[in-house]
């Protein structure tokens, strides 16, 4: 049994453990004040090229946006989301419970346009209702798209005129900015975005992700505020020794580019077997329509997730590669769906 | 420059290290639902010997408390806690982010009595005041010192005769029941409280506390609370891991009782010294009383916190020692205290 | 200019008033722990024919929807409503600033039904997602519209087997039990839902919504939330007050019928001038669908809301009569339409 | 029986039950945006001699608050409060329920000094605590004790060196503007605290304050703070209607000045009796020792309360008067202490 169920079914990138190990024994200071913090965030910043960034590294991505969100609105302030958002779908109300309403608008293929939040701009009115100040987007989104260069500009142009915060979910990012047809590098979403956060959990890492606040007017005080949500960590050297491994060299992409390379396999293969998508995924979640017999004949060997159904006869399953996932299991994997399909 | 100051200084004990990298490559399910969760969650059931409680693995302590608290309480309910309560005190407000009121009590040397307890219930007499509900205690408490089964028991008794909830904060559990003078067992625990966990930051791990759960009313949907405060990691396995290690044998208890050893003879070296103390902790934080000058001379090698003034000459410092300090720290530090104390 | 904007233009029925006037200086205590509030909650307790409900006496209804929804749920639990709900599109975030989500169904004509619950319940599959628990309906609703004995006994039926809790919003409860076509008592409310609220402000009232409460599991304490959200009026007398005037006899339905007759006067009127509507409403608020000339010029005698636009000529509007509306005001509103129409 | 329990124990000063009579069928807009409310606030800003400050009416006292405090504090930050302020003992938890501790100090008589603001700044060193940002202080204290101007300017002073906002809470401003001994004007408080509210409920209305937001920082999109925690009144013009009576002559100040003098008079004959004061209280709650065989017999014909007991054989008790009080209750409780006292 393998499973394409997700990018976090193993532990960390060998040199991440290989760094705990070298280090153990070194005393340092506690909550983030170490020196590996201080060293990873010195080489995210000279990667994103703006120095005056501020970065804090925290475990977990709904923690990230949960502290960033209420740390960013006053209280009457909403988040605007698209529907398939993952503040919206899949952080059990995390948002919410720090008193902040998420408003949603359609998107499209997971992205939200500049017309998406005008039309919620537009709903509201007045302080019988919340409002909106904040956009949230994904990227790459929960539906394995991505932003251009041109859409995010658009979109980072559409928030600046009216007054909105941007702000990018990056659980997924490394896959994002290595995917075929990416045109955005870090520093873009410095200038385009008010802060976005780069995912390390889902990338190599065993926790961690590092939230980067690119708008002098959110910085103050944000220490207090991962404090008071539980996030800073004693041990907090465990996030910035991660993230200087990822970060002292390429190995942050070049693990997102290898599991980009193996999605777009199995992508290319099952479309050469006549296999449908829910949308074209240019990254590490890729969403054939399968056939319900095909994927009772699959699961026998793979574990992954059924997304949606279709109709009676069909389903969409979301496949998951990551930087652990072995070239042969995807060589495997599409071998198994041509010869299931070929002896149907 | 070797450092007292807390006993999150060094990584993790090399035996979860070694855990970790044996393990590595295995897939597991995310969110804790790992097969290292479970057997962890086993061991430590059975260690307890109640196979009915619940038991969670949360990566940090203030997250535990903050995410127990407001589970248990609904909104006009507080949680009373000593003066020198972690979660009055060092927790940025965390409790009250999630709506509830400390409210505090002096109580004796860290420890709440029922006689504390009781003084804040006569005061609360109606919808005006917020209603105490749940009593907050840690052991060891943050000065160091430890429950005895008939102050646990009697305080349990006077919880249950008031429908108080009754939860201990772990953070240093371990130290606390290998300290001289403990005749606390974790099957106590679960009798006499409603919750407890167990800390594994504070003693070898490098994030993570075992919440456990004995009342079955506070049971219900506790992953729902765990995941909206975004406490539930995708890497769950990291915590189970640990745990499994640290309870596979006695290597939890042997830990905290190396810390707690080194932090007696400390205390001992220096009371043969003439040294006066705060208080007299049997665990693995020690506060003596130095004078301005020792401290001074000592900041040259070692770093310690100064806990709190006492006159113009003198401050009550804090020494913690850990799983990884070594014997011969202890011995140098105390060689060095007689000595500037002789020459001075 | 005459408003047909809401059902809360003027002050109060002045049976109320002559109540305050000749009750001015009795000496009472103090937050709703008054004769007056009593003797009001044993004469709605009568009226509702189930004397172990517990009533309470709130202000306004957001709050009453706040105070009663927060103290109703666990933190990870949300509120179902319709896309139209009241506490999700004209609260301002209040559910959400008590932590809650609010997850929102379709619905058909502002009403929910159990295939609409039942949607929101099956999508919603573990602890990654919020849990619904509370299903928040609205008689009238914001649209008028008004449930049957069938509809909410159906519904009520659903959420029993589904463990829900139902909610209804009664703002315009008057005027859902005073409409033709009701088929519900406020007995059947008591035994249908698990709460409900009778509204005093848009019926006759200056302030205040009797909250009554059904269900034993959700009455402990009430009291605190109400001060704890700032409800609890130091003089709740004017709450008692008004609703002993409007429950010793039939005043508050007799309020409500005079809305319900003036608006469906009108409704006639205007279908038989040609007029479609947005629904068929038999409540004291009317949804017209005007030609846009027809509505500016109305709009030189008469206040009332656009509700939405339908093409680029036409636009629904909202009519809302009141108790205080004179009879003559709706003779002369539906002459000035036929006198328009006839000449343009 | 006569109380002097409190000065809410009667419905309104007949003017404003007269003025509700006069308007009671004039329609207006709703949510405080008719033109009592804006005539109010107009009458209100011209005897602060403040154009600039914004003035919104609210129905409660508690609900002032945690609107105010919600609105102008960031997550992190809390308020400071004497240990005897409202919202530390009486508000139920309202202002810990919108997410925010407040700490306390001391205090004397029931006020704050910048002492004690400095010894709470102090104690606050990081992010593992909460941030002190607004202190809170009543005028009259809940003691009855009052600020002059010198110790108002002190402690503004001392807030805007170190960056806190001062908020006076007035549910009793009419009597401390009244006090023999005062020397501040509604001037005075704009120049010295970032916002303050003007109390009705207790000097002649039957609910609602008027919060002055005095800081330019603190005034953007209040309304939607109201109205999320359910406190924009549908029939706002009730809110407006009384405080444009109150202030279009000096009846505020006529009604505090009588219930002062009232208690003035029942404290000299006290103390001329050779009873003793918790504190020497210029305004109209005042705090005798009394004999427990004192207030047992007095208890026969006058409700009050018993603020805290002294010794085995005495007790502080609460007396206020109020603008509703008539001369002669005042007369006749002196004469029976006194009668009671000769006769022991």
């Amino acid at each position: 049994m393998y499973s394409l169920m997700n990018d976090y079914s193993e532990g960390a990138h060998p040199r991440i453990l290989q760094a705990m190990l070298d280090t153990n024994l070194e005393q340092t200071a506690g909550y983030g004040q170490d020196p590996f913090c201080q060293e990873a965030a010195d080489l995210l910043r000279a990667r994103i090229g703006r120095s005056e960034v501020d970065i804090h590294f925290i475990p977990g991505g709904t923690q990230t946006n949960m502290i960033a969100i209420s740390a960013f609105l006053r209280p009457h302030e909403a988040a605007v989301s698209a529907v398939t958002g993952h503040i919206e779908l899949h952080e059990a109300g995390a948002i919410e419970a720090t008193g902040h309403k998420v408003v949603t608008a359609p998107g499209k293929e997971g992205k939200l346009r500049p017309e998406d939040v005008q039309a919620v701009v537009d709903f509201h009115l007045d302080e019988h209702m919340v409002k909106p100040r904040l956009v949230y987007i994904s990227n790459a989104t929960e539906l394995g798209s991505i932003y251009t260069k041109q859409e995010l500009s658009a979109l980072s142009r559409f928030c600046r005129e009216h007054n909105l915060l941007l702000y990018m979910d990056g659980a997924r990012l490394g896959s994002a900015l290595t995917a075929p047809g990416n045109d955005l590098t870090l520093a873009d979403l410095a200038d385009l975005t008010d802060a976005f956060y780069v995912g390390g959990t889902k990338n190599g890492a065993l926790i961690g992700e590092a939230l980067v606040i690119c708008s002098d007017q959110l910085k103050e005080d944000f220490r207090f505020h991962i404090k008071q949500k539980g996030a800073l960590l004693a041990k907090g050297r465990l996030l910035g020794l991660q993230f200087r491994e990822l970060f002292r060299d390429d190995l942050f992409f070049q693990l997102a580019d290898h599991a980009n390379r193996l999605a777009a396999k199995i992508q290319e293969a099952l479309r050469a077997l006549g296999c449908r998508f829910l949308l074209d995924s240019p990254t590490n979640q890729i969403f054939p329509v399968f056939p319900n017999w095909l994927i009772a004949e699959l699961q026998k060997d793979y574990a992954f997730l059924i997304w949606q159904k279709v109709d009676a006869d069909h389903s969409v399953v979301r496949l998951v590669t990551s930087w652990a996932t072995p070239e042969e299991v995807a060589e495997r994997f599409v071998a198994r769906c041509a010869e299931l399909l070929r002896n149907h």
